[in-house]
């Protein structure tokens, strides 16, 4: 720690806007994976000037700097492992403007999810990206990992929303990119690059996100299946009939027996997989869908089909699914949480494979996720302070992501690679296309300060997992 | 005229596939604006193994390469402004898969659009963009500029659509960007900076296209106001109903009575403004959402409002907006197509500036467009071999852009920068986000072999309108 440093940014932020005690700074040092890393400074900008003034101080002093929102991230994507500076950007929380005619509302990055939701909502408009973590995770942090969700099968993901951004450069630059037209080809497509570049290119002060009508009505349908296969065949087959599910959430058998043992729902412990299916749009056509997802669900050998009558109905079937997170904790304290996407059809063989390689590492492996859009959330339950043990999960791990690969998938449908998948990259992209990657990063940060040691793979990664047991 | 770049090639591609006559050659010298600059190679390669080869033999010899569609283009972006090498890609032009389960088409660049409609619509699917240019353009061009079209409105653009692909960049790597799940955060999104490059970043040599289920139905309405601010008040009145309707386009004054004094369609000449707004989705939303657009329409002043029975009539309601684009060249033998793009509430104070630019500068300037996205087509309608009337129109143009800009809008929602909007390049950006564009630029492209003189305003683009009377 400097003082010189400390001087500087207690002279940006205002003295109660700077952590330096180890308790304080401590808290900022983790998110929602397992590994955590201790920052030497946290600061709390307020607005684009803070956040530009920290940067160019960063820059002066050769310090990292780890831009964060909520901390829920689950690839580590901001925790700081090199020290340097924690920027905390929840201060930063303002709707700023609401535009209904144009479908527009603009945000800055601390603006917690669900909050957001609440808030469209409210004026009959629909914002649909909806990571599990909603209800404490924030924008800046959804469109940094490029978040997705339950809804993304047919709504599409934290990427399909964000329309223009202001962003403050490791330069120190304050740009603008894309605007308030849905249209809009001037220029490359900064936006997008940004989205889901993790914290690494630029920190975002303003957020312009489109918005969609509210759907006028919804049908949730629960449906246990005896055989994973009719869970598997039942997916194809309702979007063939030319049904795009608002959501279509699977668990699989572990996953189920986890929730049953905890919440006792009375799900039958012999099921090999639910699917919970969820249609939405108008009154009619919601309605004719829901029956006609229902009868699919039944000439697919399920044994028991829930149809929700109401509101309260449908959030009573979403128990279980929303349950499963909490609940698989019970087998083990770590857990971890990886989003391995395959190709839709690709599922039923996944789920095989995750088996055959829970058995090989001797890991429990209950999987669940978005069976719609092929982003699976095989969970590996271990702990952290065994050090063999996560040997053996950093194991797992890489034969899931070869799994993945090998089934025209992707390492990271909605967490990002952050820290926790960078060993693994390679796996993914050839050295060019890495290198391209870097060659990006260096125009936008030719210091590299912002948010170094994430999503390129390097020597730093080595022994990840392993080393868990000492933070 | 090198021989041994001309023996080079030829090895390459084959003797039928280069072609150097000075009449061949001319074929290869515009695409839909009205500059025209003469290749002094044409080559025609049928894999990704001969544009790479083409590209490494360019970057030995320091020619320019212009990558090229079916130069239906409306900025510019594929002629050879520096002469060197068009390189023709509609030779690749197979659908190589559709993978229905997953939603899924793989294509080559040279696939026309329209084919690509047909193709996937026997299949119960949809592929929605839809330039208006689709009956000849290609998906490789489409992808490049960032194409749009009416069905934008509801449905999004070409990069909405384009999960993944397969890039040849400048410095003869084969890359693979995105992939085959619509989750997809791993790494930087090489796609999207890809889409809308206008062909300065790379070639595209295999696009990986999401598809969606084919709408059940659609209901047409057209709609006829005395003033066009009954017109303008229409468009939010449908979306605040939460009514996003597949196509909603629009007409003035000047474009209704080319169209008439054309085609005698019995359109009154009197009317300020036409809307033609379709609505698709399931059978029986369809229906009620075309009573209430068709109700909205009435309470806004329209004189006439017109609900097609059928595809047929739904298809003789089209005819008017269709027409536009050949009508007014009655008026002169050039076409100006802009395509400034505002937020759609901004679209009655556009068309009131449009007319005083207009009359400023004494040139035709009918208006037509998108109006659900904002995205209008205001065409100055002169003659390229009057230089003097070409300055005033260069003039006309800037102003356009000064408006959009002004009004929170963008220099292109569809056509792409190209040439022909790089001289107003920095009515849009700063400095700064130019430096960006132009360093990720060199990041692909060190040598500035591909397509160069495009995007970035330079020397080489003053003067443009006016000299074109020497093409």
């Amino acid at each position: 720690m400097s003082d010189i440093v400390v001087q500087a940014l207690t002279k940006i932020v205002g003295k109660e806007n700077i952590l330096l005690s180890l308790e304080e700074r401590m808290c900022y040092a983790y998110d929602g994976t397992f590994r955590s890393f201790l920052p030497d400074y946290v600061v709390r900008p307020a607005c684009t000037k803070e956040v530009q003034e920290i940067l160019l101080l960063a820059g002066e002093h050769g310090i990292p700097v780890y831009p964060r929102g909520a901390g829920t991230g689950l690839s580590g994507g901001s925790v700081p492992i090199n020290g340097g500076i924690a920027m905390d950007l929840i201060r930063m929380n303002k709707i700023l403007e609401l535009d209904k005619a144009n479908l527009i509302v603009v945000v800055e990055p601390g603006v917690v999810t669900a909050e957001l939701h609440k808030f469209v909502e409210s004026h009959g408009l629909y914002y649909p990206p909806d990571p599990a973590s909603l209800k404490s995770c924030t924008i800046g942090g959804n469109v940094a990992e490029g978040a997705g969700g339950p809804r993304a099968i047919k709504y599409g993901v934290t990427r399909d929303y964000v329309m223009g951004l202001e962003v403050v450069t490791p330069a120190g630059n304050v740009i603008k990119t894309g605007g308030r037209t849905v249209k809009n080809v001037s220029g490359y497509d900064l936006t997008r690059l940004m989205v889901g570049s993790e914290g690494t290119l630029g920190v975002f002060t303003k957020i312009i996100l489109k918005l969609i009508p509210k759907p006028e009505a919804k049908k949730t349908i629960l449906s246990i299946y005896p055989k994973l296969d009719g869970a598997a065949d039942t997916v194809p087959e309702i979007i063939n009939r030319g049904i795009i599910p608002a959501s279509l959430e699977i668990m699989d058998d572990v996953a189920i027996n986890c929730v049953e043992t905890h919440l006792h729902l009375g799900l039958p412990k012999d099921a090999e997989a639910i699917l919970l299916i969820e249609v939405d749009g108008d009154r009619e056509a919601v309605e004719r869908q829901g029956q006609v997802v229902a009868e699919i669900c039944k000439s697919n050998g399920a044994m028991e089909v829930k149809v929700a009558k109401d509101d309260k109905e449908a959030e009573e079937l979403w128990v279980a699914r929303r349950a499963v997170s909490a609940a698989i904790l019970q087998l083990n304290p770590t857990k971890v949480s990886e989003d391995a996407t395959v190709p839709r059809t690709a599922i039923p063989e996944m789920i095989r494979r995750l088996r055959k390689i829970s058995q090989k590492y001797n890991l429990p492996l209950p999987v669940y996720g978005h069976a719609g859009d092929g982003n699976l959330h095989p969970n590996i339950v271990c702990n952290k302070r065994d050090p063999e043990e996560m040997e053996r999960v950093e194991q797992a791990v890489r034969e899931i992501f070869e799994a993945t690969i090998e089934l025209g998938g992707t390492l990271t449908g909605e967490h990002g690679i952050g820290l926790m998948k960078a060993p693994f990259v390679n796996l993914q992209f050839s050295p060019e296309e890495i290198q391209y990657f870097r060659e990006i990063k260096k125009v936008f940060d030719p210091q590299n300060i912002l948010n170094p040691g994430k999503i390129f793979g390097g020597e730093e990664h080595e022994g990840l997992f392993s080393a868990a047991k000492r933070d």
